[in-house]
């Protein structure tokens, strides 16, 4: 049987990079409501979920953000008052890298939008919000469905999510900038599985190539080679699921390991973190462009955690965020 | 085909309550080093990890707790002076929860051994850990390898795992306290499903069902018929896992998801949540028990969003962390 969601991945896989970046990322008018999603195909073959029901109770007027702690339509006002310029939303794993970036942007104090202890949503910029996700897609799908819910509320438009990470490198020294080409699940698919109502499905999940593209761009202009655009596995836990061997149990051998790594890089993987395919899953469903920029810690076809200097590592994540800051300013300064 | 998983329940399945609650939860020693896990079946069917594969570099004296920030063996002094006592890591998935649970055991400072940001792992006794594990599966699983880990150095035995959350109810009202008999996944059955090395694999996750009976003695006694023991279904993300039709999109209708949740009523589910599975996984591979007790802030079968004023929520959630309080405290007051 073929498989219906190679489909989406035509245009990036035979795309020309060189010819295809902008200099500035076409952000299409994000969908005001969610019935106004792409229409295409969006699960995988022989499911009876239905793509495009939007059952009546959904309404921007009638939701609770319970981990942003919104209650809508009460706070639709402060929402609206904050969050109708943004066009950025920069997403990170911790809450003090969020603060790091967040005063990347300003020097003058910021808000934090999230009301509650679980996440962070700051706004350091009109048009930039900087959030904190956690780890795993369980948990960095809460808050792209509560921020999504709030900017839906506020009015906002044309804007884009861009995560920022630290992975694991797969024949890629540290200090490696890898663009996520496509996010992968564990057997090599760009689909999200998750059990819907009893079910499982296979969200397609494709980040925005225009977006992706135009990073690029942006970072072999301050970085070089340094910048790889490849594939990104995203594994469901930090210990097994990335083949590690220093968790609490350890359920195959160090060449089962290598094997399996060594496939994922014949098939294009270059990085493995862990929220990449929620994102990207998240991001294609509801029509909003995304792209992830990781910086690579460990080459883990040659170790198995980090053996650069802590002040090195510091200087990778530094790399990251240097280039992540001076794309957003390049792309708001003039709208600020 | 039938299925091997099923025969790691037919104790807690055919057990009367009334006859195995016990006063004093068993504890075994914990392994020492996860070699020595349970031997029994670990995947399901036709699976080629290996079950006891242990390779010789997982060792205390060469990992790094990334997430915890602990290194060994530099750290290991720190950690056999503090955590060797421990018999009691309370979990629980905010930061203020964990700070607030730690505070119900002591009135004097404690310390958080956590040197990240990423969780909490506060301990106000020396028999007591009080961490927070975020959202999910993928961030809980980080946490249980990495305290595992510095329990295994520090040389503690005889210590279980208990979870303590909110969560959604399955015809039981707001304030119930579910004291999980198995944690299912979406399509009820009791493992983990992960992708390993490429390959899907369930773990079997089994809770301690004379743990947990013990703290539904322990709970009917403070409470009554507030406390049910039933079945737990573990959802993947909150939103769509969930059924909920308040996310950003929602690609099933209000009927379908009735007949879901009706579905898992009839086979036993009693509340929904997001990490008990990742637990039961995690603690019945490396043999240390676990036991998840939760507060029903909605039935989900009359209404999507809670319809409790704000203090009734509160009271039901101090509810559960007085009966975990009271029990803890009920095994330890003698040692400490």
């Amino acid at each position: 049987m073929t498989n219906p969601l190679l489909e989406h991945h035509s245009k990036r896989e035979g795309a020309d990079e060189t010819q295809s970046l902008l200099p500035i990322p076409r952000l299409p008018n994000s969908s005001r409501c969610a019935i106004h999603c792409k229409q295409s195909a969006r699960f995988s073959h022989g499911s009876s979920i239905s793509n495009t029901h939007q059952p009546e109770q959904r309404s921007s007027d009638n939701v609770i953000l319970f981990h942003l702690g919104f209650r809508l339509p009460q706070d639709k006002s402060t929402l609206v008052q904050h969050l109708s310029s943004v066009r950025f939303v920069v997403l990170c794993g911790s809450f003090q890298r969020a603060h790091h970036i967040a005063k990347r942007f300003t020097s003058l104090k910021y808000l934090n939008h999230c009301h509650t202890d679980r996440y962070l949503l700051l706004q350091p910029l009109p048009s930039v919000l900087v959030a904190a996700h956690g780890i795993g897609t369980g948990s960095i799908d809460v808050l792209l469905h509560e921020i999504y819910n709030a900017l839906d509320a506020a009015g906002a438009s044309n804007w884009c999510f861009i995560r920022i990470g630290t992975c694991g490198g797969l024949g890629v020294p540290p200090g490696t900038l890898v663009f996520t080409r496509r996010a992968l699940s564990g057997d090599l698919k760009p689909s999200l599985r998750m059990f819907v109502l009893g079910e499982q499905v296979r969200f397609p999940a494709t980040l925005d190539s225009d977006l992706t593209n135009s990073l690029v761009s942006h970072g072999k202009a301050m970085y070089g080679s340094v910048c790889v655009h490849g594939d990104t596995l995203c594994a469901e836990t930090f210990h097994i699921a990335q083949g590690r061997t220093d968790g609490a149990f350890v359920p195959y051998t160090e060449e089962q390991k290598l094997s399996y790594f060594r496939r994922c890089r014949s098939a294009g993987v270059v990085n493995l973190e862990m929220e990449s395919l929620a994102l990207a899953a998240f991001s294609s469903r509801v029509n909003v462009p995304a792209a992830v920029l990781c910086v690579v810690l460990v080459d883990r076809l040659e170790h198995e955690t980090p053996v650069k200097q802590k002040h090195e590592l510091g200087m990778f994540e530094e790399r990251a965020i240097r280039l992540l800051v001076s794309y957003v300013l390049s792309h708001v300064t003039h709208a600020e």
